[in-house]
């Protein structure tokens, strides 16, 4: 937790916080803070700065806040991901919302397993906590946006050339020659397929709609270890 | 399990194998091999190629193997890792075998936790277990290299000068203003501390030793997401 992450109900005056469970927990375990101590604070979607402890205890942890610095600037990438294995969806949204990733559609495609569409992991509470996360760990406040597609043709044909309008889009696909490109400037898409990879009809459906399929090489990534390589490759 | 993985005494002949245990487990509930199938196999350490199913039953599975490929090249990559936390350990190591990093050090650092360097993970047997999956997940059949050095000072006075010789050396630190590099191409050696950093000691140590501060910018990354970000990056 490099940085606490506070809520606008944590607010009980307008520059004073009132924190308990699992931030107080850690503030006291990890931080070991006492009265008096600086901890690196921000507000959820606003801004980062200061929270000086005015009291701390078994039950509470108060702040005195001071919010005055942006958060870090985003990465302007709409991706579009293949639903992942629930257990790797956790951990792969974490990593996103440390990393910055704007915009998150989990996408249906005929390699994702049904099953994994009722996992209790796709309640908005448990992506928002993975992504919270995420946060803390990069000290940032803003949240990705995520949206769940669940249909794959209507969602390419009627939703996504409104979504990618703008911005270079580039399908990550192992068996292509043309290499993922280097630091890429502006507003990106990125498609990423299912363990398995798209089938030939999504595919042709991504590059009907104007997705570059690139490759990382002939290595065979997992969901988890590709989005952060293409992601520092890409930015 | 996109290659199976043969070792040098699973052979029965000079072309036919025999497998048991999980690979036996994996090809028949995954792949649901028949006899007569074909599965890239690979040999550990040597040439890739195919291995048509010969017999498949409860007990055994017998392929009958060319190996006529070379395995994909590697990232010429020495990596000094200052030991990760046990949990995130294994998946790394298997990210990192994946990636085809090509030498791992596990460095002592005054900011990891001491009980990390009991962990069962550390094991010989453990450690080739994981780098086994990634291997497996990859199409690829050269393992990393790893070593274990406990004592930081000893290390890079003594070892690290004849490891890095000829390699362009970067030391991955959050608080500097010079940007990681993009598509280096050679021999590289990366250095990554633990998690809330290298202290000014170990620091001084290893630009000492000729390696240059490069950052990601402001976010915090886990190790986790940092490595496969920065070999994206660098590769």
């Amino acid at each position: 937790m490099n940085l606490i992450l506070i809520d606008d109900d944590d607010f009980i005056a307008e520059d004073r916080v009132r924190l308990s469970g699992r931030r107080l927990a850690h503030v006291r375990s990890v931080h070991r803070a006492r009265a008096g101590d600086t901890l690196i604070v921000g507000r959820l979607g606003g801004l980062m700065g200061r929270g000086q402890v005015t009291a701390i205890s078994d039950a509470s942890l108060e702040l005195s806040v001071t919010l005055d610095t942006p958060p870090p600037p985003r990465a302007e990438v709409l991706l579009l991901l293949a639903l992942p294995r629930p257990k790797a969806l956790r951990r792969i949204l974490q990593h996103l919302s440390t990393l910055g990733v704007d915009q998150i559609v989990l996408l249906n495609a005929y390699r994702v397993e049904k099953s994994f569409w009722s996992s209790p992991i796709l309640s908005d509470d448990a992506i928002a906590k993975a992504m919270r996360l995420g946060l803390e760990q990069a000290k940032d406040t803003r949240l990705p946006t995520v949206t769940r597609a669940r249909r794959f043709k209507p969602f390419v044909e009627d939703d996504l050339p409104t979504l990618a309008a703008g911005r270079r889009c580039l399908l990550a696909h192992p068996h292509t020659d043309a290499p993922c490109p280097r630091g890429v400037s502006g507003p990106l898409a990125l498609a990423v397929g299912p363990e398995g990879g798209w089938i030939d009809y999504e595919r042709g459906m991504l590059e009907a709609a104007g997705f570059a399929p690139v490759s990382l090489g002939p290595r065979i990534l997992r969901t988890e270890s590709a989005l952060p390589v293409l992601l520092g490759r890409l930015l």
